[in-house]
């Protein structure tokens, strides 16, 4: 049997163009000999379709698709995801669901079993969990199918009660198919590799394992689907952040044999990398899937809006970027030349806006009430927030999308201005410490100088008052990231942080300012996720909360 | 048996507070002869505790709190609402659990079975379902003793598998108790009472239900805790929107003898009364929890932000609300006169700032960029934008908080400045259509006028340019929040709405207004809610999705 893997970019709710770029697929896989063609879990809605899945007219058109799709399937057999309606008496209104499409019409409907609902994922809001499992019978070969989560339970202390693969089995498959949709974090494409290869090993079976790729505003997906042998051996792992189809024979003893030369991953992208490639997919698909294509942002001349607009550059062409430069009276020279700088080094297009005769604007206006009062944060969230209107009347006037440039250290202990530096369509960094972005930074001038290197060597500043410096009211950023990562990532408590060696005070200041600005991160944009725990849907938080606060 | 039901206001992760307050409790009822006190689901961490609850440290401070409060348990009993591990094999880390505690100790531990999933509720989230049942005995008694969504299943085609009370009758009980988080919305009282009232005829048992109180952030709990008797008759109805203790005699007979005068609600209280109550516990606890005190807000003239003005002095006091004016060049006379009679009214305190010469500063320096273009939503935007960095500095000086003022209808369709008039720490009524704003405009005016009539009775308008009227770009409020209602509360597909006799082009008009606007509500305040579907957390919507849009 020859099978093709067709890893694809979806886009949520667009069934005219994810239904075409089926089709093409799978036009073009019967033309190259594919018997049965593997699409990604939710292809046809896209993932993830959180309160559309609520619509029954979503639902039906969902429907309206696979039909469409299964009128195509002559001459070669398909595997499209689908939520489709649980007709049982009782339970949540849909299903999870896998089609397998032959001979022109839908052969078998698989339902998903394991409804993962933590960080990003919401499954058990829409979706009914299988219980029961059929193997798909095609040209003498038995699939056992099953959908994404359903072979992630077997670590110890497993989040459910059954492995779906343990019943399948006993119906004796001679191969398993997984179709999903993975988000990318920069660490869970060696943790994928390992679970899928220990079903292979577990149930000693063949595994074609296709991923969605593509990003869904905050969400990405990265791709690297995979195949394994029997043993568990790596046949293949498609490539990353970029669509792809390919082809596999399997013959009866089991073994597989790519249609196409194969690069196994010597070794695996350093997580710099792999996270430079998903915010450039982040970045390209916000804009091409909401129908814009050019990006401002405001250029400060340090290294968090230096690397937003490398990366913007680089997603969707600097002829596509605008810098504002916004310098106030706390702006020091070499801002101004480091952000000249970068402008000139790739080419993006830039204006310069002085803020100074707004912000005296407002202060003169405020005066009445500020008299006597002294220059305090309301003085410095002017710079900031003026700076936003600016960038965002830009926006209005020409259709720019503002480009985000807070760092995910900013983000976490609330070192920002809400509707001033915080705004933005996108957020490009706010998942990426501000560690990872001295490492960004330096990946991006691994070839030339992009970023003007006193962009990366000075001391960060928000330039708000005369002098300021991060570290006047921050911990050095390697100490901030540790702390930050293990309480955001880890969810550590303060007293095992502390017990890791970190100074008390510190570790409870810390822990203090990241509770305390949930109000904020509430209102700013979605966070391209690259970790695995972001700030936004992944991460729910009460704001009137107190604890640690 | 003396029973005591405790309905009162707790704070998520607030265990010093919710514990004084619960042994408080506890004291006074024992007192007064209570040999059970019942206090509410999820009382000791407060509800929802979000992510909070992945913390190891949260759950161990939860139990910690139990522990205090069981050793003040000596001749009288309780039962409390508590997150604890799940400690089998399989499944989610927690279970959503009721203490029973007697003796100094907890005897018992109860878990809830059903869990809420869909709207505000993310239970799944946290919780694994118990699937195991067992009666509480005591003082002759035998209760069975459920949470809040466990007696919920009793409907047609039921989102769960079981019914806890079905397994729990078999044990033979002769009483039911029910603790319950259960958001308000204008329309739930009545069907709160109908399903409880059902669940004791159908078992023929008595039923005590206990309500919590107060807000906490946007999810609003409006007590109106319940006692029926086993023919499903209400035997009474605790008071909404506060803190209440009362007392109940149980007989053998099951008979119930109220031990305080009881006041059935003769009718209802109206739809628009609950909403104002609704609105100013949120208000209040909004302010309260987060240890603030004082609210800022502009004031247009115009109707939403005077009924903003009128809520926030009736929950914090009228000299707790600073109202700013922030005439432009296209405010209208009236705009200004309105406004100052309606702080007249209040006796709150007012400033008044001109932004003309902020909007002129603004668009001389974007000259350069702008010249020759024509007068449009950009410099429409600067004045709201502006307005918002006036107040925001305000804020930040004196240490209000800012209340927006955006309403249902505008969320909804976008009809807002993103970082303008969006802004706010707490929307007041993002869940209030417009034409529902009137009804509490009228509502606040019911005994003096307190809310200048010209506010209620002009036709609405942003006045961001000459002669502006919402009526030149929105159908009229009626037309457009019945259209809202029908899509956004009972999901309604267009054809549906169409088909119930709305102009078609407007329907998908108004349809692809609310689905373009989902990129500026996701980056709004958190939204008091008072109707089964707010904006917020209880719809979740993609961003860049491509569907009715």
């Amino acid at each position: 049997m020859n099978i093709a893997l067709a890893q694809l970019n979806y886009h949520i709710g667009n069934f005219d163009s994810n239904t075409a770029k089926i089709i093409d697929t799978l036009k073009t896989a019967r033309s190259n000999g594919a018997d049965l063609v593997v699409f990604a879990e939710l292809c046809i809605s896209g993932y993830p379709a959180r309160d559309f899945l609520e619509f029954r007219e979503f639902i039906d058109l969902c429907e309206k698709s696979a039909l469409t799709i299964a009128a195509e399937c002559t001459d070669v057999a398909c595997i499209i995801g689908i939520p489709t309606p649980n007709t049982g008496p009782h339970g949540k209104d849909l299903h999870n669901s896998a089609y397998f499409i032959a001979d022109g019409k839908v052969q078998q409907v698989v339902n998903k079993a394991l409804l993962p609902n933590y960080d990003v994922f919401d499954e058990y809001r829409y979706f009914e969990p299988e219980t029961e499992f059929a193997c798909i019978n095609f040209k003498g070969h038995r699939i056992a199918l099953t959908i994404c989560e359903d072979l992630w339970n077997t670590i110890e202390n497993p989040l459910y009660m059954i492995r779906p693969m343990d019943k399948l089995i006993e119906q004796k498959p001679d191969m398993m198919i997984n179709i999903a949709a993975s988000p990318f974090a920069y660490n869970h494409d060696e943790e994928r590799i390992a679970i899928l290869s220990d079903n292979a090993k577990r149930y000693n079976l063949p595994l074609f394992y296709v991923n969605q790729v593509g990003a869904q505003t905050e969400i990405i997906f990265d791709g690297g689907s995979l195949v394994f042998d029997k043993q568990g051996e790596l046949v293949d792992e498609l490539p990353y952040f970029k669509e792809v189809l390919t082809y596999y024979v399997l013959k009866d003893d089991a073994t597989i044999t790519p249609q196409q030369p194969v690069t196994l991953m010597p070794e695996r992208q350093s997580n710099i990398e792999q996270i430079y490639r998903g915010l450039i997919l982040g970045i390209r698909d916000y804009f091409y899937k909401s129908g814009f294509k050019q990006a401002i942002l405001g250029l400060s001349g340090g290294i968090d809006s230096a690397v937003v607009c490398a990366l913007a550059a680089e997603a969707l062409g600097a002829q596509n970027v605008m810098c504002v430069l916004l310098p106030s009276k706390y702006s020091t020279g070499h801002s101004i030349t480091d952000a000249e700088g970068l402008v000139n080094n790739l080419g993006c297009m830039s204006e310069t806006v002085e803020i100074k005769s707004i912000t005296d604007a407002f202060e003169t206006a405020l005066h009445p009430q500020f008299e006597g009062l002294p220059f305090n944060i309301a003085e410095e969230n002017l710079q900031a927030r003026t700076r936003a209107v600016v960038l965002m009347a830009m926006c209005n006037k020409f259709g720019y999308i503002l480009l985000n440039t807070s760092n995910k250290s900013e983000a976490a202990v609330g070192y920002g201005t809400l509707y001033g530096d915080m705004c933005g369509g996108i957020s490009v960094l706010g998942d990426v410490y501000k560690t990872q972005v001295y490492q960004l930074a330096n990946y991006i001038n691994r070839e030339r100088e992009i970023i003007p290197q006193n962009s990366i060597t000075k001391p960060p500043s928000a330039e708000l008052r005369p002098d300021q410096k991060d570290s006047d009211s921050l911990p050095d950023y390697d100490t901030l990231d540790t702390i930050l990562m293990e309480y955001v990532e880890h969810r550590k408590s303060s007293a095992e942080i502390i017990a890791s060696g970190y100074d008390e005070a510190t570790v409870r200041r810390v822990l203090k300012l990241v509770n305390t600005a949930e109000h904020k991160r509430y209102q700013t944009p979605p966070i391209l996720r690259v970790s695995p725990k972001a700030f936004g849907m992944g991460r729910r938080m009460p704001i009137v909360g107190k604890y640690l606060s």
